[in-house]
């Protein structure tokens, strides 16, 4: 099975991808695979717009590009050259080993820890899961808020009871549409985040010491969520490429009756794999057919690099069996906390419960949101932001390559903000992150991926952050302590010395 | 065991209480014991300008405030005349039946149904228990998030992790120290609304199956929240003047252990009550001896009509073992969402479940409050705010007190903005409240305030909108409909009839 290059237009329409990066695409592809050797020469300019039949223009964007991507290195008068091969980890899918029964979920304290000790603002944050907020379009919506705060103040000061404000449930129905998902209006309820559609979903289905099977490694988030109410979870493998494996998930759901399957088929956190649409649907009809709820969270949909957004698992729901959740927090706005749930058969439960536990959704960022999304903002927004993640994921993937031990293992996202690495055997992520943070870069340890700590050897790389030399200097930093961390018995010499 | 008018000042400092209304109240209070009798006239204009050394503009807002009340009239050329006697509802406390052991909560349904059918925006809601949009500086609140948002756009849409924004929680924690509360920003986490807290609160201390002590009648968003989280509830008697009755509540706790105790101290919704003092600190020590926690729900408590802030009972822990919940919903801005806790001994548990709920607060309204709380601009408005509530709870009793059938008792909150009304045994709520929704008027029926029902001829009535004729009206309809509900063996005549 293989994993596709990040560089690589993945199968599926191709859409609305600019020539000069089609180009790009296809000679990085060809360095990668050895048609373009180190120290060749590229075409000249000259004969680059004739082959291509493009302006100098772009011709010219497309060798930045490349320059970029550290794949090629202008010479002075001469042209462009085919830099040093970097060595690119194995992408062989990680399939770790799990345990076989349910287990209790005890990874919030260890979490709190994580992240607490993160705060220090000089830090290098590798250890999110977010754009950061300077790739985001904070002015307009600044204006945006100012703009509907002032046109009616006291609609803005009002409660928006549940399901929340029709103007935003409306528009996020039309989006859905998009995604090959019929959601009406009255089918969504408003949430604070998708972690809260998420946790009112697990309330919606399942009672306290009851099994839920997730995937591994999996959203720390979610794993607290089940620790949380109580539940038990019942990690099932998954490949880094396709996501969860579904007869693996079949022969467990056998042997352990669970409540409820939680899942992130698009570009899921922290493996960053995209379900086939096949597999979906065979997940979707297959619960059905078992009664067991799927519990979909599709926060990173909306950021695939390139060709048609994937399609939810939603899309193939038949029964009312699947809670779909969503949010603006990973694409737009984190700091507004707006998310939404499509619950099908258990909406009108998933609504009660959203309003115990915190009555409603503020009004104003929903109403915000509602108005940006009319605007198209949304959609120009993200078009920008993709191209970024994707050079982003891209020179991360390169500075791994070139500065982490041998035995290193990468996942090829296609979409998202992240990169899950797997390190020798041996490596504790927890005492690499440790000593990162030391050294003033934080990382996500694989521990905190899984109730029974499967993925000790792993940590998540974010690749939010605007591309930096202090960013390019963190990954590099991270794969020194790595050298340094691996087990006695390993002889490969390491030359780091921390700064 | 009396009740205290809200026209007269409590017990503890009377403070800023202007000269105006001190005189007004006087003369109520006068009117009401029939010290001024019916159609007496009130002293000059001159001869009140000498009484009392005040100037004449003094005197004629006193005159002015007492005629806006009902209380007297004015004749042309003449003076001020005392107007017939309102009868007053029998201000007997409120003490109903409660079921002796702990029972299942199923008000969810209920609650949904009540307020969705009250939805038509065309009704007069007199269900609902919060002050109109109306009486908050609507205004004021959104050109300071405009500003807010406009002046920092990147820290409007970061995430603001928990514990929450340390600026708003400091702000609270100074006005903290104005209630007798030492509460410092550290011990202080920010939630989504008041209801959150309460609900993170339960989460922290109690699993599922535990037993509530709550308060009866009792807000029916903490049966909600004990509901979904599948606790039991232990329903303890109140009086309508002075609170949850400590010695039946220790005797139950004896008998059927409890995981914690629920009490919302100031003003309690919906019942008014106040407990003293005395009281608070009986039930914080109290408990703190038998290790159950309090969970203190205190969002009514800067409602206070006349005299101090009350104390919340979390100024007499010693211990941490009362979780503080508090909100600036029904103070200020309902839409916002903004709650905090001050869990004590549960702060840590309790941060942690807050992020795995959903992760955080939304930033840009905590920040809008911060610099709202800063300028001063709470205080004003609650000094306005807590003398409309007054004058609305004073002309709504008058207006019970003429329209309601014989036997309805009333309570008589000296804060908050809500009646809690008792009708003659055999009149449904539920039945009312239809009746009541069908002519227009919503009210909230007894039912939805306890697990066992216990309050079936009971309704709660909104203070919180403006008053108007279309008010009395409204007032006056839900009396007559429930003259009509009188049981067949009752024969005393109505002349209602239905518009």
């Amino acid at each position: 099975m293989g994993n596709v290059h990040p560089l690589e237009v993945p199968g599926g329409r191709p859409r609305r991808v600019p020539r000069y990066r089609e180009i790009a695409r296809r000679f990085a592809r060809a360095i990668e695979d050895g048609i373009l050797a180190t120290g060749e020469r590229l075409p000249s300019m000259r004969q680059l717009r004739e082959d291509e039949g493009v302006s100098i223009s772009t011709v010219s964007r497309a060798l930045a590009e490349l320059e970029e991507l550290g794949l090629v290195s202008a010479r002075p008068k001469s042209g462009y050259y085919v830099r040093p091969r970097i060595r690119l980890p194995t992408p062989e899918p990680v399939r770790p080993r799990t345990v076989a029964g349910a287990t209790a979920v005890s990874v919030s304290e260890l979490v709190a820890r994580v992240y607490r000790d993160a705060q220090d603002p000089r830090i290098v944050h590798l250890g999110y899961a977010s754009p950061a907020t300077s790739l985001l379009p904070t002015l307009a919506l600044a204006r945006t808020m100012s703009a509907v705060a002032r046109r009616d103040p006291v609609a803005s000061v009002a409660q928006e009871m549940p399901p929340g404000l029709l103007e935003l449930r409306s528009a996020i129905s039309r989006r859905a549409l998009g995604w090959g998902c019929l959601l009406p209006a009255e089918d969504l309820v408003i949430t604070s985040g998708a972690t809260e559609a998420v946790y009112l979903s697990l309330l919606a289905v399942a009672n306290r010491g009851d099994t839920v099977a997730i995937e591994t490694p999996a959203h720390y988030g979610t794993l607290q969520a089940i620790e949380s109410l109580g539940l038990k979870a019942l990690e099932i493998p998954c490949d880094s490429d396709t996501g969860m494996d579904l007869d693996e998930l079949e022969r467990r759901l056998d042997q352990h009756p669970a409540s409820a399957v939680v899942s992130v088929p698009n570009f899921s956190n922290p493996l960053g794999s995209c379900m086939p649409d096949s597999s979906k649907e065979r997940l979707v009809r297959r619960l059905a057919a078992r009664g067991v709820p799927l519990v979909e969270d599709d926060v990173y949909g909306d950021l695939a690099f390139a060709g048609a957004r994937p399609r939810p698992a939603k899309a193939y729901d038949a029964d009312g069996n699947v809670l779909y959740c969503g949010s603006f927090s990973k694409t737009l706005v984190p700091g507004y906390r707006v998310g939404f749930a499509a619950p099908g058969r258990f909406r009108d439960r998933f609504e009660l419960l959203k309003f115990a536990m915190n009555e409603s959704t503020p009004t104003i960022t929903q109403r915000t949101l509602a108005q940006f999304l009319r605007g198209g903002g949304y959609d120009r927004h993200l078009r920008w932001l993709r191209a970024r993640l994707e050079t982003n994921v891209a020179r991360i993937s390169a500075a791994i390559g070139e500065g982490f031990p041998d035995g290193t293992r990468i996942s090829r996202p296609r979409g998202g903000c992240f990169i899950w690495v797997e390190l020798p055997g041996g490596v504790d992520a927890l005492d690499l992150h440790a000593r990162a943070l030391d050294a003033g870069v934080s990382i996500a340890p694989g521990h905190i991926f899984s109730p029974s700590q499967a993925h000790r050897n792993c940590i998540r790389l974010n690749c939010g952050e605007p591309w930096s030399e202090q960013i390019e200097a963190a990954v590099r930093l991270v794969g020194r302590l790595a050298s340094r961390l691996r087990p006695p018995g390993d002889t490969i010499p390491t030359r780091t010395r921390l700064t």
